[in-house]
């Protein structure tokens, strides 16, 4: 049976899993990614992980190679640039120190454009030549694909649209210190900072009243919106009108024939996707109306970034 | 000789010139758009118009095809759909309706996507595979290249930027009624809306006090520019800084090369560009900051749109 490694790197955790070639994952782990803050103590767990995996796995098996996703990663050149959620600084050859370690064939890109493949693979997008796959995790990332390419830019570095601003120069501060940038407002983060914003705005009672930011939890705004808590129906509202305008003005761009949702955000349900259909359909322009989807990933949700990141590898064997 | 019909349809000239395998337009002419309100009358004045174009050509030649750039055109549909600037309304089957009158190869697509072939065939963009042609006339255009292929969408009307909202639902109104859109600042338009919005906010002598909206015209807020006129130096300035802040967030979507401008906004040479570059290089994200260069066209300004919809038709020729 052949398999592939995915891998995906994240601000929290780092999944390794190993995935046949239906984009089904087979078997998987995980490691907190702070607890090496060292990048070759970081790069020998994952080795030790992978060994650990095969090791375990029940039927005979060949590798046929490992794909990685992570933040600011560059297919281009192999690393992660200045990734905002990630310890290591700078510009870290990711790429080349791993592969010293585990000599297959290995491939690195952004995590957004690493869920873009997966959906096109086995996913949402299965079919589609034109759609843009956007992660509402920490951050808002984007992976786009126009032609049925991947749009990775001169650099490797495209779609970091979680910084684009918003708001000519003014609003919220992202991890990248952009002013109105669109992740400090669209984004698991964005909306525990909008339920600040809204007690600073309403005097409406609510149970975030006696929950400080750093207890807040995504599920627990949703439960609050369940129960009609009014500070956490006006955050959705609030967080759904910018998402909203964002896709339109992205629409714009490239015209997707689709938008793929996933992200802990995406787990509120129907509490950001209801208004964002509303929003999103007042803000498209005429010409694109009715032309757009938004889907929620076809993927399995705690599964979803390995599985990309074995799309990396998958996909030169679909090519065949 | 082999030569090629390149056709630009704009909301005030159409433009119609035979273009040689190098890009120079041999022959060309042009007639007021808005004189042929009735569709039929205006397909056969373009038909008219080569015949003559063509007849008075000095050499042998072969015409391989005819290329076509109009706003908001879909190759895919070969329509035009809802253009602001023009006065036919609704869908309009050009491609099909001119092929009646010229049966020869032909090809339609959007007027900032067709410049985005020119300037890669012939111009400021020869051996990029990634880049965004701008043009700033009448309104805000886009055409986007990526992996070396142009972004034409799910419909064929990718990269309609001047709508995309700039101020979250606020600011000024656009020919498609698009609050706070792009093209409302940027533009030739956009800027003598901002000559009168600094006359409401400053109280400067200028010599703009006497002159009426309607009475204003581009090349003279340059001179004006080049006098020290207080409010001509802030109108530059403010759409410099909107304009900057734009390219930096289309940056983030597709990392381009560059970004190639051309039309009427950028005839005022240092005046826009000066600030533009400043205000860019500030709005940049740090991981792309000095990979990106603004270039001028690289076509001959009164007839780069006619090499770039002669284009469509020699990039057939190009890739064999």
């Amino acid at each position: 049976m052949d398999i592939v490694v995915g891998i995906d790197i994240g601000g929290t955790k780092t999944k390794i899993g190993l995935v046949n070639k239906d984009g089904n994952c087979m078997e998987k782990t995980y490691f907190r990614t702070r607890e090496y803050p060292d990048l070759d103590d970081f790069l020998d767990k994952i080795k030790d992980t992978v060994d650990d995996l095969t090791s375990k796995f029940p039927e005979d098996f060949n590798i046929l190679g490992c794909g990685i996703g992570a933040p600011n990663a560059s297919s281009k050149t192999g690393t992660i640039k200045n990734a905002s959620n990630l310890l290591w600084k700078g510009s870290i050859p990711l790429l080349e120190k791993l592969q010293e370690r585990m000599p297959i064939p290995m491939k690195i890109m952004n995590d957004a454009s690493v869920a873009a493949l997966g959906e096109m693979l086995f996913g949402s997008a299965k079919g589609m030549k034109d759609f843009i796959v956007v992660t509402l995790g920490t951050g808002f990332g984007a992976g786009i694909v126009a032609n049925g390419q991947l749009i990775e830019g001169y650099g490797g570095l495209a779609g970091e649209l979680g910084h684009i601003d918003m708001t000519i120069g003014d609003g919220r501060v992202t991890g990248l210190n952009v002013k109105g940038g669109l992740e400090a407002y669209v984004s698991a983060t964005g909306l525990k900072r909008t339920i600040m914003y809204m007690q600073s705005q309403y005097l409406d009672e609510s149970r975030f009243r006696s929950i400080a930011y750093n207890d807040l939890h995504g599920e627990e705004i949703t439960a609050a919106a369940a129960e009609g808590d009014p500070i956490a129906l006006k955050a959705f509202d609030f967080t759904a009108k910018i998402m909203g305008l964002a896709l339109a003005n992205f629409t714009a761009f490239t015209q997707p024939e689709a938008f793929i949702l996933l992200g802990g955000l995406v787990n509120s349900g129907k509490y950001i996707l209801d208004p964002l259909k509303k929003y999103f359909n007042e803000y498209l322009l005429d010409i694109y109306k009715d032309e757009v989807k938004l889907l929620r990933s076809g993927l399995p949700g705690k599964t979803a970034a390995i599985c990309g990141a074995a799309a990396l590898i998958w996909q030169d064997y679909r090519e065949q």
